[in-house]
């Protein structure tokens, strides 16, 4: 251990106190374990802070002795690198302790909520306090923290995630707190958090897929609680995609869709239902409203789906279900789910033990993704899943894709590979893969809207002139390069 | 004339040719008129780009001499400061000639247009292309610039302007020229400007209010055409301004409404109209979409509101109207109007010609602009309206107001001051008067979310650790300070 290390481990014993403060080498060791597989990081330590205000002086004194930090909220950043930093020789800092949900507005429907608060515990305290809002969850596990896949800009099934931003408080890599908006401002209690833009430069979007601060709470839009919520699930087979994009879009268009639209292919189908046979397709979307327009709403997309040969159901929260629908209704109610990870383990062939969730990162169950994010049309999307299939069947490795149409612009897809990690070869093979996946498609023209922490590096390569005014603000911010150097930067 | 002035003007002229560089003192005295009444800062000249590749030349010049440089779109930011920069010193550089629309894609409904691009010119070209998709109009003259009011962060009928932008192209300080998102990375044409956010920081939101660039071109979205969209006006006593809002803000929430609603109090209405009696509060908004959902949203809106007293009438794009709700209606289908600037000539009394809004800054009509944002809930606005006018009515100023809930959570307040420039008291009453509606709608904890640019710097000086990180990221994209020194930024 090199003499700045020491120091600054020191520093921040003295900080925290020793509890607060993890530099066994065999629990560092163990910290590097991570479901997608990567070759671990050293790091240096792991500090866990119970309050906000201690992150001001995480950072100097990782600024005063050179020594990074990579902050992550609960790291369950699966199949992206989970809490694995880009490079070596970072502290970690797990903010998990930060946990509070520092306010609720029903009226104004927001909550301020720290980056440790996870979708489970903001959903359950609607819940249990009768709050007439709701959560846009994501698919990902109930323990997964809401600050950061929002800051990662992940996507729920109520709208894109990021979208729930409305003013950030961070630290910079200078030690300084700043919060954003008219939340900076002393703006009155009723007149802070309606309006995320503020006056001047509007800065939220600077701190999401960065490494310009830290982010030590976020103020989230909740969803107003609707007097019906309309789920509709449907199925259909591969020669009807292009059918289903197009008029999909067009009731985006038209305004009658509004919610976020997933499907799933079989592959992605078996990981969230044991069955012994599912259809090609299985997609589900949802409205919500006054039960009149939702009426008119789920007969209209449930016929026009039926016309093309789906076969539909709408669901209301009233309805008897099995523990499948319930799971695709309960996500659009607001409850988070493990469903969809659930059977993850199923992939990984002989295996029918479950898996703890919370443990994925240490189990046998290997999970990459790749991210690309297409227009809403049936063209490109069926260009990119044909070099997908091609890609992986090269390999003989089978991707559970789902595609998402997110708005009347733009559908995100999901491809995951899953792998057992136990077996070198398959995940040698699984690597190599998603790697392939990344450079083909960027090279038909298509856009990643996340990376992992390793393909990273192949984009930074092919777009430099780009990242540099990143690098420029990553100097004017923090300007030792002291906050989570390389994810989603040069520097 | 000092020599590093003289120098860096030989240089435009040279890049650009001399007519399309002014520097005829007459000429220059004369940009320094206003509709806002604010005192002529002095500038050096006033440069003339006819294409966007010389704003890279025209930046570094202003660099080497040190010589700032205070760029326009068409200057009609009337009430704010409309071309006039904060501080003296400055080449204007009109973008006004920077008019080509370079790109419409009805498909995914947006258009890449230069700073010069009207909103006219956009709207005229939907319509003669017979193209499905709607440009959001504002209210302010059809030759104002679709990029301006953008970067400003106006409002349109439709939605907040802001929330329409795709992408950005915008040549910094240091005279690089960049374009955010996918944008920058050679994307394939069907996969740059169907997602705003891009990998990486989310850049678009610096360049909004901001001094860190000059944008020479944005991707703005359109809304695609839709079957039927259903005015609603309606017209309440001031007893009524609680509870209509707190009943649109609930037809927000519910998802019935969700365009913005403007309401008009009677001298405000006057300007649009001439008519020997007006209602004390006229108010707009509009439903669009399939046929079958805006006949059940406009009927539930009108009575709703209907209910609690308010006169409704609801209007098609078919009905036979007369010009003052053929106006109303006009802006809810993208075709901007003079309308709401039209009548601004009969707040001076005697006078009843019209004004030629071509030549406002230059006609005896003055104009100042207060603009709170405020939570969509009736107490707050009651509490804002009140301060408004008793502070208004303490200095003799009768306040033209307008009340606009956005969305389910704001409402923003536009309060505009006329008076006659040409009576030097008068025109003194109504700065003091405004200057004092600044300090104590923001002593009662209200912000406003565009200023003009003589009372940010009250803000600035009673917010100086927030807008400090606005200086270092100045200093990062523009190091010499080169580009609209002190307007949104202290520097």
């Amino acid at each position: 251990v090199n003499e700045r290390v020491q120091q600054a481990t020191d520093a921040w014993t003295q900080l925290l106190g020793p509890k607060s403060v993890t530099t066994d080498p065999e629990l560092l060791a163990a910290l590097g374990a991570n479901a997608t597989g990567f070759a671990p990081r050293a790091v240096v330590a792991e500090l866990h802070p119970t309050s906000t205000d201690q992150i001001p002086a995480i950072v100097h004194t990782a600024r005063r002795y050179g020594v990074p930090i990579y902050p992550y909220s609960t790291g369950r950043n699966w199949g992206l690198g989970s809490r694995l930093p880009p490079r070596p020789g970072c502290a970690l800092v797990s903010l998990r302790r930060l946990d509070r949900i520092r306010e609720i507005d029903v009226r104004q429907h927001y909550a301020i909520v720290e980056p440790g608060v996870t979708q489970e515990q903001l959903a359950d305290r609607l819940r249990d306090d009768l709050l007439p809002a709701v959560l846009n969850v994501t698919g990902s596990s109930p323990r997964s923290s809401v600050v950061g896949n929002l800051l990662e800009r992940g996507t729920g099934f109520h709208n894109h995630r990021v979208d729930d931003l409305r003013g950030l408080e961070v630290v910079l890599g200078t030690g300084e707190k700043i919060r954003t908006g008219f939340w900076g401002t002393g703006a009155g209690p009723r007149s802070r958090h309606h309006y995320r833009q503020g006056l001047g430069p509007y800065l939220d979007g600077l701190f999401t897929q960065s490494n310009l601060g830290v982010v030590t709470a976020a103020v989230v839009n909740l969803v107003p609680a609707q007097e019906e919520t309309s789920t509709i699930v449907f199925s259909f087979t591969g020669t009807l995609v292009a059918e289903m994009i197009e008029e999909l879009a067009e009731l985006y268009r038209e305004g009658v869709l509004r919610q976020i639209t997933h499907m799933f292919n079989d592959k992605r189908l078996l990981t969230l239902r044991g069955a012994s046979t599912v259809p090609t397709w299985t997609g589900v979307t949802a409205v919500s409203g006054r039960r009149d327009f939702t009426a008119l709403a789920a007969d209209l997309i449930a016929s026009h789906l039926g016309r093309l040969g789906a076969s539909v159901s709408v669901i209301s929260p009233r309805d008897e279900v099995d523990p499948f629908l319930a799971g695709l209704r309960d996500v659009h109610l607001g409850r988070p789910t493990e469903m969809f990870m659930r059977g993850v383990h199923e992939v990984l062939g002989g295996t029918s033990e479950g898996i703890d969730l919370d443990e994925l990162d240490a189990s046998p169950v290997g999970m990459l993704v790749c991210n690309p994010f297409l227009p809403l049309e049936a063209a490109p999307v069926l260009e990119a899943m044909d070099i997908i299939e091609r890609t992986c069947e090269d390999r003989t490795v089978v991707p559970a894709i789902a595609i998402n149409p997110v708005d009347g612009n733009a559908l995100e897809m999901v491809v995951n590979i899953y792998f057992d990690r136990t077996a070198p070869h398959e995940a040698a093979a699984a690597h190599a893969c998603n790697a392939l996946l990344h450079e083909r498609l960027y090279g038909a023209g298509f856009r990643f809207y996340r990376v992992d922490i390793e393909n990273m590096s192949f984009l930074l390569s092919r777009e430099t002139a780009g990242w540099s005014v990143v690098s420029k603000l990553k100097a004017a911010l923090d300007p030792d390069g002291i906050i989570s150097p390389g994810r989603y930067s040069m520097s």
